[in-house]
């Protein structure tokens, strides 16, 4: 079943050995196999445990670490009965100078059903996708798509607003905001949310949230409080200190050097999703964000834990949407 | 049903919507329950296997590591048909700046049946127990308590003194020896131990062993030699090296910076249980230690592997306690 | 059933209760019971899935990091419906001070089925299963012994010439290649295919195939070249320069510092396996690596993926190996 073989870098062409299926991006997705994946995803929150990829291994390929979607992945196979062997970053072999491909082609060779991948390097995915035979899921690469993200975010903005009978997100307004150019998750979401009829802007300060990304059929806005009223959701991303300086959060309000903002209270006074500017937002609006937050910085404790945060829902549906997908990739 | 909900620091007040389950602590556990958990674990030895807990799934929220203490959980739940997912801290999104709560509210929405936390501040079980509904058991928190472990140091005590019918511990004295003040350990042994009727005297220099122990219902002494000859039990402690200085046991005699100790010399000379002051305890009288041993520092390798060690039964009697509290918990 | 209970170091006497059954290594292997587990081996790929080992648990106890043969050993205890438990060297209470020993009689004291063991020192297999009770397979220690290694390379040679029959290596000429003297595979492949009836030579500069390797029944020459015409398999090894310098290939082409090797350039010269040369093997000769492989420096990328290249095969053939060793082993 060709599930979906998109997402894929323009070159070099895909060769006719290439994997069938797989889920590497939501860019170029189809609106049928999308809702189809919605649907499945739909179905596996209704459905009775069943154990359908009992003796089945599936191999966590995280060359760059992440607990959290690791986790899920891992609770959405073992949901279905699958085994899960973990490969992480830091004792990889590819410490021992062997390529992402070497190291993926071997987990095959073991006999596993489906490697899922993430790497730092954006196109990790594809590139493996098209060295091995089997499906590979991709939860993460570089700068460039986090589609089972995406579709946990197209999801629960669907359940929010009443959307799961058909996933039609027409008349649905939808803010994306703060480092939206170095967001995998944000192109991912882009990318689904337009394809099913959704407005999408990007929100951030120009260095973040730059005009080019009106190519991937999303808006861009330099202001988030003139959008409040109109938009049914917010996605507030983390600031990626990690990805500046030394790693850390600031310990003050200085942001780290290289950052595109010039300090983090001057994020916070124009973007920071605060108590008061939640309380401007739309009835019916929601609040998401991919995790982990900084709390008091991009987000108020009070907006994450407040009523019109779906923030738990998506972590809930995100092993939803990872059982629909692994199901529909191996069986 | 409420298996267990003390232990709790005494402010702030526990909301109405605390977990009810779960297992935070020893002390203030009334004897009834800590007995019902004791018959289980006995009962647990003699079952024949059984996948009681097939189809769930335990997290174990390691913020500190524990390598022992983890894999005793993960070989209880397993034994018991459960799934095991770790979150270690070294990985997890704390480092990325996200709260404990945080990282623990995010694993619960994936729908595990129970979360297993360690964490290095006092009181972080008891914290995440407040802030989720599944049942939460403490692995360890800081130097507040590890009840299992305290569990099964009673269990092994009542093993090695016929004790197992009805777990009255009247007439049986236990040493703790060591570095009592610090360890959660300790605090959890007492509790349960005095509460079931033994005699427990904490032993050690007064930096280690401080007058304030007795308001746990222990006696302190700083002489070991005198109580050889009367007790049932010694609970030797491990120098926890990697809490003062470098984290690494001293290559000389000389004890680290900041340790409450002035050397391993005087501390051997004083505390260590020598395979001469072994030969001096009365007959019958058993020798733990809660592991990882530093053999040659508190504790000599002749009583390590000689005949009154229970050391390993402490090791065994460990996961069929965890085994009995999972099942408890979740069922 | 005594499986095997070699490949211990001459001295200290094995006492009367050690343990009986394990793998150690390869290295004085009758060669009956070498056959009866690449038979077994055989058996096993032909075999339906079968949960042989559902309700035990396999303790992976790895202290010296190795993710591949860690993967390759969890992926085959899973496939026999056993559980795992991984201990890792970063983690582990090793770091606390506490003995190799010890921490593998507290995991057998957990109730594991089996340990499967890797460490830096030769040795540490046999020094384990000299102090637990229940079967403990080597997985590499220091320089001694990769007995599992060696069993499906073994395999991989006698499937690739037509001897899955009765595995009578008779006939056959191997030349492995590198780092041989430092090799713990090289030294397991010898002791095995020596064994079996094959030829042996060892190639490299006479710092890495010393005479003495004729010791263990191998030939040892510092030419490739000569060889090519005549061998019907290359077993190339990584030059493992983690055990050199800093522990990374060179940027470069000088070899580190303390290296047995003048250059990478003229390790090359001498002996990688370059296109041309695998042009120039025999008709049905194949080139084995035990990964992970250097691309470019002991071995080409267009012959590690050309057509005489069984390197894949190895690893799919080590799941089945480790399947074999590990029901022979418990059941």
């Amino acid at each position: 079943m060709s599930l979906y073989s998109c997402g894929l870098l323009p070159s070099p062409p895909m060769p006719t050995t290439t994997a069938t299926r797989g889920l590497l991006g939501l860019q170029g997705m189809p609106a049928p196999e999308l809702r189809g994946l919605l649907v499945a995803t739909r179905e596996m929150a209704s459905r009775k445990p069943e154990s359908t990829l009992a003796g089945r291994i599936i191999a966590n390929l995280f060359f760059e670490d992440s607990t959290r979607t690791r986790t899920s992945f891992s609770v959405a196979a073992k949901r279905l009965g699958a085994e899960v062997v973990d490969l992480l970053g830091g004792n990889s072999s590819v410490s021992k100078g062997e390529t992402l491909i070497d190291t993926a082609r071997n987990v095959e060779a073991m006999g596993v059903a489906a490697l899922v991948v993430r790497a730092r390097q954006s196109g990790a995915a594809s590139m493996i996708a098209r060295s091995v035979a089997c499906p590979v899921l991709n939860a993460g690469d570089g700068r460039h798509e986090h589609p089972t993200q995406g579709l946990l975010d197209i999801y629960t903005l669907a359940e929010a607003h009443g959307r799961l009978a058909d996933f039609d997100l027409r008349g649905l307004k939808v803010a994306i905001v703060g480092d939206v150019g170095a967001s995998r998750v944000a192109r991912s979401d882009i990318a689904g949310m337009v394809t099913l009829g959704a407005e999408v802007v990007c929100v951030g300060p120009p260095a973040m949230a730059p005009r080019s990304l009106t190519g991937l059929g999303a808006q861009v806005s330099a202001e988030l409080d003139p959008l409040l009223a109109s938009v049914d959701a917010v996605i507030m991303l983390r600031i990626q200190f990690e990805r500046y300086g030394d790693g850390k959060p600031p310990a003050g309000v200085e942001a780290p050097k290289s950052s595109p903002i010039a300090s983090v209270r001057e994020f916070r006074e124009l973007f920071a999703l605060t108590g008061e500017r939640a309380a401007r937002m739309k009835k019916g609006s929601v609040v998401m964000h991919p995790g982990p937050i900084n709390r008091g910085i991009e987000l108020d404790a009070e907006v994450a834990d407040g009523p019109r945060s779906v923030i738990l829902r998506q972590v809930t549906n995100g092993v939803l949407v990872r059982m629909a997908v692994l199901e529909r990739m191996i069986l």
